[in-house]
């Protein structure tokens, strides 16, 4: 047995399928001044296709694991278009008269050497980034196949030096058991692909490995606690075997109880709907007993083009998911991109901090003319089924007012068209500036919901880029001043008889349940993933037990004592089922 | 008379001098492949020569303007630092065969002009500041002079085409009685640095005019409404005269308060500090009347080299400015950087979101060695005078709690040397993240003072970097959500017994007044230059009157509602002294 790092648990038993490195042929020759502009075009036409095929490969995922996972490849994007790293091939070109293929590959080596020394773990994260995509450019423009995985044997455990995030995305999960990697960590963008694709994965163990694991050979693998066992005995054989069947089983539980309400044990209702960005993620997300979509981003439907949707084209999806919804909520959120989202053919400014920047709301606000087009495509969407408008970054009753302004304008021109619209159509914003929190009460009285958005709430709330792994322990959503805002809101929107749920990733997280469930929230929506689960700790989470343990929390001053009161409490409630 | 734009406000009676317009000679024969090198160094030369001659003028003109004032210059160096303009440079050096003066005059004219075509008022802005430290660096390469303004006739007033930062930074005052530029807007960097220096200034002619201005001619022009009168007649010039003298008149009374002690007329004491970033700004604020020191910016002292300051030196500083305080408060805040504050020696990594990044007492729990040696120093000055110590970008208790633990530390330390400190040493934290406000309460009871920093908690409360010009209209100080949060802060310190101040710049706003008498704020700390202005207002505003005004401050719903009330609360006090 080999003790590795578990980094995407689960347990895998199968024979061993090692990858084999591959090595690029480059061409030895020097080039003339002459080839120049070719050499140049080659690299272009290279980053072309990269870049087209790394969209793709977003899309394609995005199905499987959501969006949040494919954020991965906005970073490859980013390298390509990298001045730096272009002017760096260029200037190899220009001044060692060597052809595109070198002149890639020395790019590539330089920044990866680079970074590498830096002794830094982001920054070595960064150079596997540089390297993968790289080595996707450099595979365009020697035309070298991509590394092809058996898939007509039996399904294997696959055994690589190191998977980037492009090998991993091209994995079907039905062939591949397992992944072993002998460098990686747990944090890495592999790591993180593989727990949203639910395979198991081992990495680190090359420096425990005496002997390379040689293909077909019997492998047991468990991705909990690293484990990696080479042509086991019997006994191991079968206790692992016994332990994999009990966790396919609780699988399946979990799955039966896809259908149940969402009812605490003491009564309270608690509506579990589902975050979505296109109409292939519905299908998912209602197999995972959702009730309704709490959140659409409508921005995937702007990403996956060369130019603006036109209304037709919004309208056509907006009410085939409406429709397919068959009465069941749907809550559609305005443009949401800026920030770190952008759009290839609307050309945002430059921003020092683009999070505090020029977005959402912010945009359609100062776009009228986009902003329009995509209201109307929603409200004809609201006569097909139960559609409700969400706007994005509010940090204003102004802004509301504006936003509803230009609604109205809307809905006069579709009733002077005598184009059908739901004239009830519910209004509401998302809750995820400190300033909206602060003048909750205000902003109540204005709309028909609130939803809370905690990702961007805590990033402005604690002043702290949950991207910057520089400070990313600062990113801490059980922070005591995120509880205060929290109920701040709750009560705001209770005062007030509006409708409050939570659309941010802490809605899908089991340790904050019983903070909804005290605060009395009415709706949480989160990836079609985490449905399941939340559902059968909520069935057995009553909301007495919830008040008391968040009483508690309120006395805390830091977010350790939160987070230890939560993980105890989830404990007593985890091994209550346990037991009986 | 012409009407132009007024960008500062003041009148001026005086002849005009007409700037010539420098034409660059540029050397026409092209270069040979083997003095590439040559030319690269030459290039490098100039931009180091270019950037300390930056520093340089930033520490002068600090000293006069204020420290916000010279940031400007921050997008200077942050050009000479760009790799994108460097590579255009090295560029067109070696496909064209050009001079470095000649690829660097070609380059500045590249981006200026795509800038320009941009059509956004930003961008032209960027491109004056290319085109500002661009004519710098091509300077030093073709050894020309700076163009000297004559010191030996009469004050004269300047007339220029366009007048960049730089060349106001060398303009004294005492020989420029105010400035006409035919283009320009008053958001332009040269305009906030005229208001800085005082400096009328008209700007926007160009259009109107119908011949050119010549030297010699007799001028009037008033920096408010925008009038340039051109060879006046003996009316306009007795009443403007007379306009000149009230001015000066009112400017004088000004400075007569400096000894005034600072209280309403109703019996409220609300202490006026300064707030500094040297030794030598010290000055400046004892004769403006400063009760001390509110907010010591260490952070200049670190950016003025070219490593870490030793003990020692801060030590220097820190005891100079206590002793010259006599007795009065000196609140030093620890190091500050990060966001858009960097060291030459530090390297801090590249964020996607600085503001939200790893910046200030996150940098110095991090990077504990340095933060223990600028503790030591500041404990070693706290012997000398009436010394405090203040926190940036607190955001939790963990924090503070951290950050005493290494205080701590360095008392221990000082003690064992027998190096003699201020035992009772005052312990306070900056409000500024939107966290520290919801959990004051908490954090109210670990420290001795709340200093609450304004301009991080609007932006970071509102979600916009008011540095970014497409989103600053949303940069609200009055935003019905910071007047909660403001009350919020203070209520938790009073009740806790602990003092609290102000040192944005909302604390230098004579708007914001009634806010800080209502809630009963112990300090404000603003730049020197407002203090006498704040307090003649002061002087003449009840505390009782705040109140009311801030009761019906508390009903509104929008910034622009807040605004109004407080406008024409402000022109009531304003009016009760005009007529008596």
């Amino acid at each position: 047995m080999i003790q590795g790092i578990g980094a995407s648990a689960g347990i895998a038993i199968g024979r061993a399928f090692v990858l084999p490195n591959w090595e690029w042929e480059l061409p030895e020759q020097k080039i003339d001044v002459a080839d120049f502009a070719r050499e140049f075009e080659r690299v272009y036409e290279g980053i072309r296709t990269s870049k087209s095929e790394i969209e793709q490969i977003k899309d394609e995922l995005r199905e499987v694991v959501g969006s949040d996972e494919t954020q991965i490849f906005d970073a490859h994007l980013a390298i390509l278009d990298d001045p730096v790293f272009m002017n760096e091939i260029q200037g190899i070109i220009q001044r060692q008269y060597k052809a595109a293929e070198v002149a890639v590959k020395e790019a590539i080596d330089h920044f990866v050497t680079m970074f590498d020394l830096l002794d830094d773990e982001y920054m070595k994260e960064r150079a596997l980034d540089i390297k993968d995509v790289g080595n996707r450019l450099l595979k365009h423009l020697l035309g070298a196949p991509e590394i092809t995985l058996p898939s007509d044997t039996q399904p294997f455990i696959l055994i690589a030096k190191e998977l980037s995030p492009s090998q991993l995305a091209h994995i079907n999960p039905q062939h591949v058991l397992g992944i072993v990697t002998l460098a990686g960590s747990t944090t890495s963008h592999s790591a993180i692909m593989a727990r949203a694709l639910g395979v198991p994965l081992v990495v680190g163990i090359e420096m425990k490995l005496e002997e390379p694991i040689q293909t077909g050979q019997n492998l047991i693998i468990d991705g909990g606690d690293g484990a990696v066992y080479i042509e086991p005995d019997k006994g191991i054989i079968d206790s692992y075997t016994e332990l994999h069947r009990l966790q396919a089983e609780a699988k399946k539980r979990l799955h039966d109880i896809a259908g149940f309400r969402p009812i605490t044990p003491d009564g309270k209702t608690l509506e579990l709907a589902a975050n979505i960005s296109s109409f292939k993620e519905l299908e998912v997300a209602l197999s995972s007993g959702a009730h309704g979509v709490g959140l659409f981003r409508t921005e995937f439907l702007y990403m996956d083009r060369n130019r603006f949707p036109k209304e037709e084209e919004q309208y056509e999806v907006y009410r085939s998911v409406a429709e397919k919804l068959g009465g069941e909520p749907l809550v559609i959120r305005t443009l949401d991109v800026g920030g770190d989202k952008q759009l290839d053919y609307f050309e945002l400014p430059e921003e020092d901090n683009p999070f505090l920047g020029y977005r959402a709301i912010r945009i359609s606000l100062d776009r009228q003319d986009l902003f329009k087009t995509q209201l109307r495509a929603i409200l004809r969407a609201s006569h097909h089924g139960q559609v409700k408008l969400m706007y994005p970054l509010i940090s204003s009753v102004d802004e509301v007012r504006a936003a509803n302004a230009i609604l109205n304008e809307a809905k006069r021109e579709l009733e002077q068209e005598g184009i059908p619209f739901d004239r009830g159509l519910k209004i509401g914003i998302m809750i995820e500036v400190p300033a909206a929190v602060m003048i909750a009460d205000l902003l109540a009285q204005e709309v028909d919901f609130f939803s809370i958005g905690t990702n961007d709430l805590v990033q402005f709330t604690l002043a702290v880029d949950r991207m910057n792994e520089e400070i990313s322990h600062l990113y801490e959503p059980y922070h005591p001043a995120l509880l205060r805002m929290l109920s701040m809101t709750v009560e705001a929107a209770k005062r007030h008889g509006i409708k409050v749920g939570v659309c941010g990733e802490l809605a899908g997280d089991l340790r904050a349940l019983p903070i909804w469930l005290s605060l009395d929230v009415d709706e949480l929506s989160m990836s079609s993933h985490s449905i399941l689960q939340v559902k059968e700790r909520l069935l057995r989470t009553s909301q007495k037990d919830s008040r008391e343990v968040v009483l508690k929390l309120q006395e805390c001053r830091t977010s350790t004592e939160i987070l230890e009161l939560l993980q105890s409490f989830m404990e007593r409630v985890g091994s209550k089922t346990a037991n009986g």
